[in-house]
């Protein structure tokens, strides 16, 4: 390949099979699907989703919003807490597409209203176990004054409820997905019930590639909004939401350097491409495994090569005897990441397999 | 402030302050002085250190060498293990300016060779304890095998050795600084002692901000790179290399959301931002401390609130009594970040205290 420099491949093939496998399955148990486009971050991945049918999307910024509205989506949740120092910005969006906010208080919802000259849907967040933002589904009387604030300002519109279970991410099987998956359900459709006769018909969004992939229920649920699953990664492996084989994009890293005493390979390849992300396998810690590309996916190989360090631009490989004696310096190596989000993000294009450079935001 | 989004703040002064300790103490120990640029990555910073009288620079990428070279640096050393990949480039680059790579195996200088059109100078990179690339000193057979390697090599030159004694970082005291950079000394003047008889003088480069701002005695070495000078950071603190005040470099948040029962604060600031990035002290494991602006420089309140949770967009700070009353949805706070290398890279840009915007390459 006449690929010089840490590279990230998209495997356009697995990424729309992945795709069309949550269309259908959303289409199956009557869900909206809203995909977040933050893991990928490019026109080209939203021109494959329009391909399945998907309408409306979910981001995590203005910035990502306004790339995308410009790329003609026109109905956008920014899966994000109000941030209302941006309310000029909103404004311009509002004006565009519809637009959907996550409000987690009065105050903010008051505030927002106050700058506001274009009307803007607004989901209030629940915590359901991550513990990062938004309220407790206990938290009934507070749920109720934001709601009740939102109602009574003239270009808020409250439309239900949007949870991200971010706590399914340490899972370490299937059944501990199932288990993550089941308690969020519980808690919305408890939610759903003692909110349903007071405040009508609303919608309950949820967000997290796990529980999406995985779970077989959606009781109570009106919509979807996985970001991850388009890419995968090893991080979702482990955690059980999808097999080796869905991951669809890997970095090319061109090897610079032997180190024979500690059977390692240096790479060009850092904490700049694959990002500091790191997990924990068989005891070992490490950003990323080596792979070798077999009937159009990647697979690892039994003798296991680790990513072991990073810095700013260097990776060391931690190689088997086998993968260290077949690699020559000037080669290039295949490494899958741990967290396809966040080395997306870094590395701000994608290659196909047909040599084609497609860029992000 | 009319910050509405993660800002990255640069405090000229700090830096030029920073810049100028640099190149004095090189001037006084006799020191080349040829900064590292991968932490700022930007023209202007250049500039300033063009003010100070450098006129030899570091850098870790071709990428990043085509950069400074567009913007008039013609002395630049790649400090990282030639990619024969990049002949082309390589060849290119070296028709306009100085370049020095580094190359750590007879193999790579021979297959080198073979694409160079133009001459290109090479040091050897030496392992003085990082374990992360180079040639331990006691290799003394396999460095005059690539000194005659390279020599034999009609567009090489070689000129010296090269150290990132990268190892500095996992001290925590000046003392410990101090003796990892008597241990450098030792090695590396071990070597010059062995090899000047045979090879004539040479130059012995080393780069790393602890050993550069924390050694007090240069012997037997020719030359610095250190780069995280510029700015240092939270780590570097730790560290023993820089006080707080030196610190020039900072990420300015909204504050999106209050969460009273757990006292922390969501703000816009996460993984695309800060970089994951992080260090533990007094047993807690943080990716940020909030700082506020006191004289000019940034100070950490005595209640320390730590940014202890990280996801692509979010940031959770968990506060102190004071900090969490003291701030409100909408407010903007300071945070200093772990490593200001990897935070640079992800920011793009810095904003001065002017207001005015500098970009990054």
């Amino acid at each position: 390949m006449d690929i010089s420099e840490p590279t990230l491949l998209l495997n356009e093939n697995i990424c729309k099979a992945n795709i069309q496998r949550m269309a259908e399955k959303a289409q199956r148990h009557n869900l909206a699907f809203k995909p977040h486009m933050k893991t990928h971050q490019t026109a080209e991945v939203g021109e494959w989703l329009k391909e399945a049918g998907v309408k409306s999307i979910t981001v995590s910024s203005i910035l990502m919003a306004e790339y995308f509205a410009s790329q003609g989506w026109d109905d956008i949740t920014v899966a994000f807490p109000a941030n209302i120092r941006q309310a000029e910005n909103l404004n311009k969006l509002a004006a565009k597409v519809d637009l959907t906010l996550l409000i987690n208080s009065p105050f903010t919802a008051k505030k927002l209203n106050n700058q506001l000259t274009n009307s803007i849907n607004a989901y209030i967040e629940l915590d359901t176990g991550s513990e990062r933002t938004g309220l407790k589904v206990e938290q009934e009387e507070q749920i109720k004054e934001i709601i009740d604030t939102i109602n009574a300002a003239q270009n808020l519109n409250w439309i239900g409820f949007y949870s991200h279970p971010g706590h399914s991410y340490d899972s370490t099987s299937e059944k501990e997905i199932q288990a993550v998956h089941q308690s969020v359900l519980s808690q919305l459709n408890a939610l759903r019930n003692n909110f349903n006769s007071e405040y009508g018909d609303f919608e309950v969004c949820i967000g997290d590639t796990p529980c999406c992939s995985k779970g077989n229920s959606f009781d109570g649920i009106d919509a979807i909004s996985p970001g991850n699953f388009v890419f995968y990664d090893l991080m979702q492996h482990k955690i059980g939401s999808c097999e080796i084989k869905d991951i669809a994009v890997a970095v090319i890293c061109p090897i610079v350097d032997k180190l024979p005493t500690r059977k390692e390979l240096a790479v060009h390849g850092g904490a700049i491409h694959f990002s500091k992300e790191k997990m924990q396998e068989k005891g070992i810690i490490h950003f990323g495994k080596s792979a070798i590309e077999k009937e159009n996916h990647w697979q690892i190989s039994d003798s296991e090569s680790y990513l072991k360090a990073l810095s700013q631009e260097h990776g060391i490989v931690e190689c088997s005897d086998d993968d260290f004696d077949s690699y020559q310096v000037g080669d290039l190596i295949t490494i899958l990441p741990v967290h396809s989000c966040l080395t997306a993000n870094l590395m701000d294009s994608y290659r196909l397999k047909n040599g084609d450079i497609i860029h992000q935001l």
